[in-house]
């Protein structure tokens, strides 16, 4: 294998050349977005639209070009070293990806999207899932036919889900979650059933002191306030690059604790972003490797973090100064955990039923790609499975199958991602208990340190020079599994629920 | 001539839509610009400056696309509605501009530039223009280039000026330019022998205090909050376009009206945005006319209304009511107006001696690309003219010949728009005090929806339908003259100075 210092072929350096500016480009949107959301006045949008929309057109025109594919062909067979390797792999896909699909059916799937939002907002305000079922039925056809430009002979969900994470296949997906499934339900009953009912903080938390905690936590985690800033926006998130990885959160008076953990969780996400080479700004090395990586670095915070037991040993008495409370860390580190089997929405939902919404959508989405259901159906079969899953038939197909943006996005095969990315942070904060002397001595005295280079060593730095499951393993030890999360989840729940399991 | 309602030649329509493209992009750098400025973290710029870089390029590229000339050859011997004419002259002469300019070179200027900034800095912080000397002698032998490529058989000082003022001729602006520093130097000699010392307003105004009135003053004037935002920044700009013309200012604690008077000047400009055609987004015909007449539309306000007895008579009290003062309308009026020769520094002028400033820059810069003037000669040339012009001797090169950023950036020829924007602001303000009846009055009461009308329906809603001349002989009846400016002031001044002209 060819050392890094050998030279590159020039196609290399075209190829990847071609590749960077695509990736200014696309962050470059990234930066458009987020103005958008968090400071752009009302009257913008119709600009905004148009400058979005040319900015993605150049970006996409690039990857398709036919120079690219021509510079893939002259390095097929050309030794490359390991990391030039991994550059040209990840442009490979993603040129074959795009190229294969025909514009117009890009554009046809872009403006369908378009009008299928206003079309989903107005049936979950209506409760009315038949005016959006004709829509849906159609986003449905146009993704069956962009998987079949993609790959004619493979299962058309699975061709969508690799949008979102290529390098888990689908089976490993199904495995992972079904196994969340069989070990949840229970665990769910038995604390439904266990008549215990966990401390909760209640009263009225002003927004200027939930924002000021909010900073508190973000410093205290270690976040590098010199690339990146915390902001208010309606739907939290995080976005841009190693530059420049920024939060935003959103506070809700009677809820300090969601909106702490929603922070939490950005900067779970922001300090990913952080962690990215930025030497590689533009390459591949230097993004992010796909959803399931990225939520399981926001849910490493979130949950094993935020909403352990010496978290709380810590940060109570920030979060009592700030507030005016007197809780005690078990208090507060009970309020963070309550789980509510009876909320039907899952944005709302606790880390264990989360779960459940998550599989819910999967085996609905999947039937719906496979024509193993029909659109009608997807109401009876959602509260059906509801029931059968966390005990409660939502009362409104508005608190049921309308809920969630996503489908009339057009994203099928993106919920998988949340709950592979949350069983993963439960894998690797293993591996980083195991690996770090203290860990949880730490994170009691608010010593992130130690967890961020973890982190930045075995998994932020590396980009995508790893797939996915090379990456897992390489971090943890072991290919992906639902095991750590489930008992994880056993031993802290049995523990505040008091379960003889 | 063909109706606006006859189909368009094809080429027609993708030259238009190339174009759009190319403005979208544009807009969506001067949305990353915006950001950079107002809300960046410091450790953004790195990644900030590929992003910029590559949106700019593809908005290069596609305006100098061979394609382009080829729709644009199509379109020669069309005949075309008076609008369409419109958009293919401003298309022609920005691809023209653009094609006839090898990428090398302009990235060479695109470097060059990069790099000459640090060192101008640098000059400037040890007064040492010595060190700076070189640089300015590279840029001015590459805008010589540039401007070769151009125009061969022209005066490349034409050239460069026409890069911000396409539609004036650089005789026209000679003359008003010259006729400025005729009417002026002596004014202004008058002013200082006059013994009249005016009103000032001294005290320590907080920054709080200055942002609540900068609003205030904002609502008054009529500013589209729903398409725009005030926020701060070390350098007060306005950036955007119809649908979202943001404004910043900045404050200085010991001159609340100098904050006032940059945020009422951003101000203008904003509004020359925000009435542009929303119809004609992305088209010639939906674009500003160039620097001259955006400079008249900041300055009509900040001049004409923001320094004015009557805005005074009406706005007094507001000041008043926030900064807890007692001022009379005629002592902030005084305030507002007072003349300072002894200043050297071109951004703290007045509204009289800013012009000997720009005077001064345009000869030299002229003289410089001529090469009737040496670098090294720069700095005494610099000094005699202020002193000959305004009586005052910089003590140094930092408060003289170094004090602007333009050159850095190899801006030579940007500064004359200053003074005809400002020449051309007194004649257009004539027009309308002609054309409104009780203008005044309405100024003093606060209401400036007809002034507002008065401009948008002359000036802004045309955007580049017409050159400059043509578009400046509609709005006030006659060619651009600095003479309305030279009576507006000799009135203005000889009362408050209580000259006996």
């Amino acid at each position: 294998m060819a050392s890094e210092r050998e030279a590159a072929p020039a196609a290399y350096d075209e190829l990847l050349s071609q590749y960077e500016r695509a990736t200014y480009l696309a962050d470059a949107n990234g930066v458009l977005n987020w103005d958008q959301e968090v400071m752009m006045p009302e009257g913008g949008t119709p600009a905004r639209s148009k400058q979005r929309g040319a900015v993605s057109a150049v970006a996409h025109e690039l990857l398709v070009e036919d120079d690219v594919g021509e510079w893939l062909s002259t390095l097929e067979d050309r030794s490359l070293s390991a990391d030039r390797s991994a550059v040209v792999r990840e442009i490979r896909r993603q040129h074959e990806r795009k190229a294969n699909v025909p514009t117009d059916l890009v554009e046809e799937i872009s403006e369908a999207t378009a009008d299928a939002h206003p079309v989903w907002r107005e049936a979950k305000a209506d409760d009315d899932f038949g005016t959006f079922a004709p829509t849906l039925e159609r986003l449905l056809d146009l993704k069956r036919e962009y998987a079949a430009h993609i790959d004619p002979d493979a299962d058309p969900y699975a061709v969508l889900f690799a949008d979102y994470e290529p390098y888990i296949d689908l089976e490993t997906a199904e495995r992972v979650l079904e196994r969340l499934r069989e070990g949840l339900v229970p665990l769910i009953d038995a604390i439904r059933d266990s008549g215990v009912d966990l401390h909760d903080v209640e009263g009225t938390f002003p927004e200027a002191d939930q924002a000021a905690l909010a900073r508190t936590a973000l410093e205290t985690l270690g976040y590098d306030f010199d690339r990146g800033r915390l902001d208010t926006a309606p739907h939290p998130f995080s976005s841009g690059t190693q530059f420049d990885a920024r939060v935003t959160t959103r506070f809700e008076p009677s809820a300090p604790l969601d909106s702490l953990g929603s922070t939490i969780h950005e900067f779970g996400h922001a300090t990913y972003t952080q962690g990215l080479s930025r030497e590689a700004y533009g390459s591949p090395l230097g993004e992010h490797r796909g959803l399931t990586v990225h939520e399981s670095q926001s849910r490493l915070f979130e949950n094993h973090v935020g909403r352990s037991r010496a978290f709380w040993e810590g940060f109570t008495p920030a979060f009592n100064d700030r507030h005016g409370t007197d809780l005690t860390p078990r208090a507060a580190y009970e309020a963070a955990n309550r789980v509510a089997p009876d909320n039907p929405i899952r944005v709302d939902a606790d880390e264990l039923t989360y779960h459940l919404h998550i599989v819910l959508r999967f085996e609905i989405e999947r039937d719906l790609l496979a024509g193993d259901l029909d659109v009608p159906e997807v109401p009876a079969v959602w509260n059906d499975r509801m029931e059968s899953y966390l005990g409660v038939r939502p009362d409104t197909d508005s608190e049921g199958c309308l809920q969630d943006i996503h489908w009339s996005h057009g994203a099928f095969g993106y919920f998988p991602t949340y709950s592979l990315g949350s069983a993963l942070a439960a894998q690797v904060y293993a591996a980083a208990d195991e690996e770090i002397d203290g860990l949880e001595a730490a994170v009691r005295s608010g010593e992130f340190e130690p967890l961020r280079t973890f982190l930045a060593d075995s998994i932020h730095r590396h980009g995508c020079r790893y797939p996915t499951d090379e990456l897992i393993e390489r971090a943890t030890g072991s290919p992906l599994s639902a095991d750590p999360f489930l008992a994880y989840a056993d031993e802290k729940f049995g523990e505040l629920y008091d379960l003889d399991r």
